[in-house]
């Protein structure tokens, strides 16, 4: 019965299918005995999601007409500029700014793909990617393609990204890149300053021959990637672009406030060129109408409320920054066994994940639950969540991996 | 910088017009001297957004964790149980169902729109509607074409939609025709028994000769039109229909549940066959992973914790009936109003709005503004919202429309 374009649309969820599996191990042999490392939100040592008790307290203080009224189309004013603020901290690029609220930072990707790349055309992101662009550009009528994001070095793969840019570029007029840094979904990689440097080089020397160019950062879990600053330097970068270059920057409220299930996120454009910056926002309000009307006030109203206090704020980043720790102290756990072990993984930086390249990645992650360990497959490697994963069980697991591709 | 079919697109918004010049004329005279007729959702008698005490209580008790966690892709399970069970009431089909979660009625519609439409095919629904029809429909690619709500005596039109159904099936294989009833938006107008009769007839001939049918209910405001049962005896109706006749209803708490800002909603899906429903949640769940991943959890968990209480169930329904008697009470002022002096109005049987067919809305609507009365220009006629004008302030307001039409 639907349209031909819909026909046989079906979304695979190896995730799903890897916390189903594991849950039947649970069953039969207790939580205490099973690793899950397959889910992608911060859980506490003891296995419970983990939140931020200032959030809640904001949350839990709010007036109920301000969480259940409609909000703007494109937003709360005073949200859209909480939301840039926060994106770059002390790092504004010089700049014109403008954003649409969008539904978590999943809407904000899916506005970036619904209107900067050309219908039939491809957008290009590296090999290693987080699955749900690829149904994005299916939904809205492009396609992916990707480039390697690692060479043989296991850095950044400029050449090929080169490479690729340059092969669409000969077939299309324009291109929307998507890049996810730092703390890459699903390898926890984060592009160096020079690497940055590589990537904007390649990108200026396409839009000085003419062609439209758009990137997109996702930095969804850039909070779990180290001091805010630092984490951000990059974005400087984004300064006095050539009028044809656009940045977006997807915004996400989900990891940085434990706000997953609230979506709320927003989509933020970088240019020079002020007559691009409102474009921008008309034809994301126009996206934003056609598909949810607006997004949760509620939620842009705690964001409004928190950062407005500025004695919260300082308090709000410490509960955020333990979190970031206990995830690292879990990572760390990973990397340094996966070395003593001699277990190749992609270079960790940061971030929910880590990822190990092997061959048969579904084998693998298979084998794995003879010992009541539980990760998911993805096309070129297993992925293990150091978010989830309690330090204690992380113990173990590295070599685990290791005698399971064997 | 955008791609071409996404360039130049901008909304036109009458109701921010209208209730920015309302605003202003607010500061000049003061909020008692005017008379806001603008704002689409229900405002107690001193102005406040109402609010219903059930539901903000079951959402003060939530679990934090609950509120924040990622909900599935395709809703709650529970929360698309309960989504069924509220939308048919006594009055299910004896059909088969499925349901997806959605970011309110818009994105219900939405995914009605994108997967059941083809690319550049027209989507039927009458002439006066909600404009976001038009901008779903442009920004998933397809078009909206009308035919006339009322015939001369300010009937269903029935002969209408069945001529432009006729001819727009000479041209398409498949046809999607969006109703809103009762409580329709913006004029108040329900389908009766037998215009529903008759329209099911139309679409069934078609579907007969094996054409592909889809009809989408939007039901948004049935809270707002009568007994719980009454406004939900058409639903019967959907009983055994032919196969390639598949009906869908956009459920909405925005209205019901006066959680508009919370944006929580579900696409039903009703058919004779099994293997339409499951392709209707495998298409539904894939758009909603490119829209915006999953929709508010904590909003769906309030609901279903609302649901399994049944001691609460008739506590919430008697707040939202007074909302719904208070609504009714203004809008019984404007209509017997207008019979007294003789303006002529779109047969008003319940909801949010009242509409008046005008030749120049926007000249009325200016015209009024001398009497400090602000309405909406809709292209047939002016819009009268009887959800958030007072009772007080709604007498007279039928007869200062009618001078301003002269």
């Amino acid at each position: 019965m639907t349209a031909t374009h819909a026909a046989g649309r079906k979304l695979k969820d190896a995730i799903f299918d890897a916390n189903q599996a594991c849950n039947e191990a649970i069953k039969i042999h207790g939580a205490d005995a099973v690793t899950n490392a397959t889910i992608g939100v911060v859980l506490n040592e003891d296995g419970k999601l983990a939140t931020l008790p200032t959030v809640e307290k904001t949350f839990r203080a709010m007036d109920f007409a301000d969480m259940v009224a409609y909000a703007p189309i494109s937003g709360l004013p005073a949200y859209l500029d909480a939301a840039i603020d926060l994106t770059f901290a002390d790092n504004k690029p010089d700049a014109k700014f403008g954003a649409i609220a969008t539904a978590g930072g999943t809407g904000a990707i899916h506005h970036a793909i619904a209107n900067y790349a050309e219908r039939g055309d491809a957008v290009l992101t590296s090999d290693w990617c987080w699955g749900t662009y690829n149904v994005i550009c299916t939904e809205t009528g492009k396609r992916l393609e990707t480039f390697k994001l690692l060479d043989a070095e296991l850095n950044f793969n400029i050449s090929d990204f080169a490479v690729k840019v340059d092969s669409l570029l000969k077939k299309q007029k324009s291109l929307l890149v998507v890049i996810n840094t730092p703390a890459h979904n699903p390898t926890g990689y984060a592009l160096t300053d020079s690497e940055w440097d590589k990537v904007l080089d390649v990108l200026k020397a396409q839009a000085s021959v003419g062609k439209n160019i758009s990137l997109l950062v996702d930095v969804a879990y850039i909070d779990f990637a180290g001091e805010k600053n630092a984490t951000r330097a990059f974005m400087k970068k984004f300064s006095d672009l050539p009028e044809n270059l656009f940045v977006m920057v997807a915004f996400s409220m989900s990891k940085s406030f434990t706000f997953y299930g609230q979506r709320t996120g927003a989509l933020i454009g970088i240019s020079p060129d002020e007559k691009v910056i409102e474009e921008f926002k008309d034809v994301g309000k126009f996206s934003s109408r056609a598909a949810w009307s607006n997004i949760n006030r509620g939620a842009q109203a705690v964001l409004i409320k928190m950062t407005a206090d500025k004695n919260l704020m300082p308090v709000y980043e410490k509960e955020r920054d333990n979190l970031y720790q206990m995830v690292a102290r879990r990572a760390e756990v990973f990397v340094k066994e996966s070395k003593d072990c001699g277990l190749q993984i992609v270079p960790y930086r940061g971030g929910f994940f880590i990822a190990v390249p092997a061959e048969n990645p579904a084998v693998v992650c298979k084998k794995l639950h003879d010992d009541l360990i539980f990760a998911v497959p993805l096309k070129l490697g297993v992925r293990v969540a150091a978010c989830s994963t309690s330090f204690e069980k992380m113990h173990g697991v590295a070599e685990k991996i290791l005698r399971a591709m064997k």
